[in-house]
């Protein structure tokens, strides 16, 4: 197993490509950033997998339950697990939607600060779904351990607007 | 000058309505959660004055001047101080664009970590242009304590979709 250099961790966005540099193999160290950003990527890897099994309920196991986590998209703002599980249902469980397949990709993960409580990623979401549509567009997501794990305290995703096809240029 | 209360730091989101509880009067205090709450909503209350005197430079004062601060907005990053600003020019200086008026409301600000080097503020924007479109949208924004000041690392802006006409209903 590689062994881990340490990074700067203040002032410095590492803009690691992770999945490259970390090692996911075996059970993430419970301290160091380089541990601290594996055991965030795990949280993103299982939401992937969830998501991919339909099994929604497992996929929100990654933000924090409490009500005052918080999901922005477009112009609209979610307070709490419930509110934002409902848009989840909604948007991907209600009659003639489908959850389709999700991938993340160019994610960045930073450690803030010193005591490595608190960390954000950045990354890409596509879906690819029955119909053969493949939205897509950006998050962001704050991360902070808490006694129960690393957890999303707050979620903003955008979606890209849809391609122009070429006719339009 | 209200005294300062304490406030847990770790695995709480404070959601404050900062406006109304953090004394904007006086210098910040360089030290403790308030003071650097304080601190970070000078800054984008200078962006927004700064917006709204035409001035684009100084606005992007609020800004990590780093190749390295990243812009995300509907399905775009853009990477390095220099993308940013002219991502800015492009859409607001640009010819037939207007700056207009910029109004931030809704604003969160939580401190991230014990060593208070780290933040982030999710919030509402809303322009008024000169023709009289107000488009808006939702904000999230990473903050860090640099050498140079409290400085936007990252910053997550998205826009809500045109309001439906009543008709459509």
């Amino acid at each position: 197993m590689r062994k881990p250099d340490r990074r700067p961790m203040l002032g410095v966005i590492a803009a690691l490509a992770v999945a490259a540099t970390v090692p996911l193999a075996g059970e993430p160290r419970a301290q160091g950033p380089d541990g601290q950003i594996a055991a965030i990527r795990a949280v993103l890897d299982k939401q992937e997998t969830d998501w991919n099994k339909g099994d929604l309920d497992a996929f929100l196991e990654g933000y924090w339950h409490s009500p005052r986590v918080v999901f922005q998209s477009a112009g609209d703002r979610q307070v709490g697990f419930d509110a934002m599980r409902d848009r989840y249902r909604k948007r991907y469980q209600a009659e003639g939607k489908a959850m389709g397949k999700v991938a993340f990709s160019d994610v960045e993960i930073d450690i803030l600060g010193a005591g490595s409580e608190a960390a954000y990623a950045r990354g890409r979401w596509r879906l690819t779904l029955p119909d053969g549509k493949t939205p897509g567009g950006l998050f962001t997501l704050i991360f902070q351990k808490l006694p129960e794990g690393w957890k999303i305290v707050h979620d903003h995703t955008s979606s890209a607007e849809a391609p122009k096809p070429p006719a339009s240029h």
